[in-house]
C-alpha cells in the first residue's frame, strides 16, 4: 500500500484538530508550530504499526496525533532551552512571541497530547498511558543528558548512544508499540515493534550526525559542519577522540572547545582527522548494525509479509535520507 | 474526625513518593520543590471529598498526591515566568539551578502527576483523566490571562474573577470532585462538591488580595502592600477604579502605572482611597457570598452531616486565614 494513503489520513486529521480558543496567546503558538509541518514520522509509524494487524485505522488516528503533538511540545520547549532562533526555517515560538508564552503553550500541548490518548479502548488505557508517560519522562531525561554533555568534560560513546536513545529513539519505539497494541497485537509482537522503532531511531540520529559533516549543503537544509563549529559531542567526534593518535588528538584539541577564529578552517581541520580515522565508514557501519537489528525485529513480528512493506520502506527512507 | 488524621496520611505518602533518579539535574529540583512544604490543601480536599462517602482512603492517596505534584509543577513554571526569586522563603528552582532545568523538571512533574492518576479503578480512568486534563488546561489559561492583564489597559471585574477561577479555583474544585468520584459518589454529588471547591477557591484568592493590603505584616509572611507597589490588578484595585470619584481616580492615576518613588507613600495613598470607598468591606462581602454559596453546595451533598464537618472546618480556616 502506498505511503501517501497513511500520510493523507494524518494530514486530514491534523487539519481538523482543535487545541483551544482563548486566550489567543496560549493557543495560537500551538497552531503555529503544528502548522510548520515536518515529516510527521511519529503518527506515520503509529499507523503503520497498526496496519500490520488491522484495516481499521480510524480508531488509531487520535492517539497517533497525540504522538505528533507530544513531539512538537518537546521541540517547543527544547528550542527555548537551546535558544534556537529558527525551527523549519521559521521563527521559533519564543522568538515570535516570548519565552513565557513558549513555556505555557508547551505545557498545554503536553496536556492536549494526553487528551488525544483518552479515546482508546478503556481496557487499553492504563497500559497505553503508562507506556506513554514512561516514554515522555525518558525523552526529558535524554534532553537533560544532552544539556549536561555540553559542559561535561568526559562523555563516553556508550553514554552518548544512551542519550540519543532516550531523547529520540524511545518515542519512535513507543509509536510503533502503540499502533500495534491498539490494533490488537500480542505483547510479544508489540515488543518487537518497539525495538524495531528504537533501533531505527538511534540509526536515524546517527544519520543526522553524519549528514552534519558529510551531507550535501544543497539538500541538507542546515549549514554543513554546524555540529563541529559548536563543539557538539556527536558520535563522530567522540569516536575520533577515542581513536586519535597523539598528533590527531592535538589537532582536535586545537579547535574543539576553543574560540572559533574561522569556521571553515575549523570544519576542514576536524573533518580531515575524521577522514584519516575512517569515521564516516565507522558511523555508516554502526547505522547499518542498528538497521539490520531493526529489520530482524520486524521479521520476527507475526504479520503478513506484504503488510510489513510500507514499514520497511519508511525505515529505509529514514536511513538513506539526505536531509 | 481530626484534620491531622488526613494530613498525616498525606505527609507519609509524600515522604515515600519517588520521582526518578538520573539525571540528577532533572529529578533533584522536583524533590526540592516538593520538600518546601506548603499547606497541602489540594490532596487534603481530595481525601476529605472521598471521606464523605468512604473509609477506604488508601486507594485515594496516589491520585491525591497527583494534585499536589501538579500544583507544584504550576508553581515551578509560574515562578520562571514571574521571575520570582523566592518560593516559601527559599530560592526558586530557576534561581537555585537555572531556567532550563526549571522548564524541564517542570515538564517531568506534569508527566509524574498524570502517572499518579493511573492507579484509579480502570472504569473511572477515562473520566478522571478527562476532567484532570480539562482542569490542567484551564489552570494554564488562567496563568496566561494573568500575564495578559499585566499589560492590558482595561480589565473588568468579571474578567478578573474569571481569571482567578481558572488559575486557582478550578483545581480545588477538581480535587473535591476527584475524591468524590473515586469514593463512588453520584455525579450529582460530585458536581456539588466541585462547585463547593470552586467557590472556596475564588474566596481563597480574594482573601489573598485582601491580606496583601490589610494583612498583619507579622503573620502575613509577605510584604504588606506588595500588590499595590507592583500595580497588580487585584479585585481591590479594579473595584476602586470602577467606583472612584474624579479626585480619587486622579490619586490612583498618580501612583498606579507610574515609577515608584517611595513604596510606603504609594501604599498609604492607594489604601486611603480603598478606605474611602469601603473596598475592604466590599471584598469581605464578596468573599462571604462565595463562602455561603460553597456551603450550600456542601449542604446539598448527600452524605452524613458529621462527615462534612472536617470539610467545613478546612473551608472556614481558608476563609479566615491570616497568612
Amino acid at each position: 500500500m502506498d505511503l501517501s494513503f497513511f500520510s493523507d489520513k494524518i494530514t486530514a486529521a491534523l487539519s481538523q484538530q482543535r487545541y483551544g480558543q482563548a486566550p489567543e496567546a496560549l493557543y495560537e503558538p500551538i497552531r503555529y508550530i503544528m502548522a510548520l509541518g515536518g515529516k510527521r514520522i511519529r503518527p506515520l509509524l503509529t499507523l503503520l504499526g497498526a496496519h500490520l494487524f488491522t484495516d481499521d485505522l480510524d480508531a488509531i488516528l487520535k492517539p497517533a496525533l497525540g504522538t505528533e503533538v507530544f513531539h512538537n511540545f518537546t521541540l517547543l520547549h527544547d528550542d527555548i532551552m537551546d535558544q534556537a532562533p529558527l525551527r523549519r526555517g521559521q521563527p521559533t515560538v519564543h522568538e515570535k512571541w516570548n519565552a513565557n508564552v513558549a513555556i505555557l503553550s508547551g505545557d498545554v500541548m503536553l496536556v492536549r497530547a494526553y487528551e488525544l490518548f483518552l479515546d482508546v479502548r478503556p481496557e487499553l488505557l492504563p497500559v497505553v498511558l503508562r507506556k506513554f508517560s514512561q516514554t515522555a519522562a525518558e525523552v526529558c531525561e535524554g534532553q537533560q543528558w544532552d544539556m549536561n554533555f555540553e559542559t561535561n568534560e568526559q562523555v563516553s560513546i556508550a553514554q552518548y548512544l544512551d542519550m540519543i536513545r532516550l531523547k529520540t529513539a524511545v518515542l519512535l519505539g513507543f509509536c510503533l508499540e502503540l499502533g500495534a497494541l491498539l490494533a490488537g497485537a500480542t505483547a510479544v509482537d508489540a515488543d518487537h515493534l518497539r525495538q524495531f522503532g528504537t533501533d531505527i531511531g538511534i540509526a536515524f540520529q546517527l544519520r543526522d550526525d553524519l549528514l552534519d559533516v558529510y551531507g550535501d549543503a544543497a539538500t541538507f537544509g542546515k549549514r554543513v559542519g554546524g555540529d563541529i563549529v559548536s563543539d557538539k559531542k556527536t558520535f563522530l567526534l567522540l569516536t575520533a577522540q577515542a581513536q586519535a593518535t597523539e598528533a590527531q588528538r592535538a589537532t582536535l584539541a586545537q579547535y574543539i572547545g576553543q574560540p572559533v577564529v574561522d569556521a571553515a578552517t575549523k570544519v576542514q581541520a576536524v573533518r580531515a582527522v575524521y577522514d584519516e580515522l575512517n569515521i564516516r565508514s565507522q558511523t555508516e557501519a554502526l547505522i547499518n548494525d542498528y538497521f539490520q537489528d531493526a529489520l530482524q525485529h520486524l521479521d520476527r513480528t507475526q504479520a503478513p509479509a506484504e503488510r510489513k512493506e510500507p514499514l520497511r520502506r519508511v525505515a529505509l527512507q529514514l536511513m538513506e535520507r539526505e536531509s
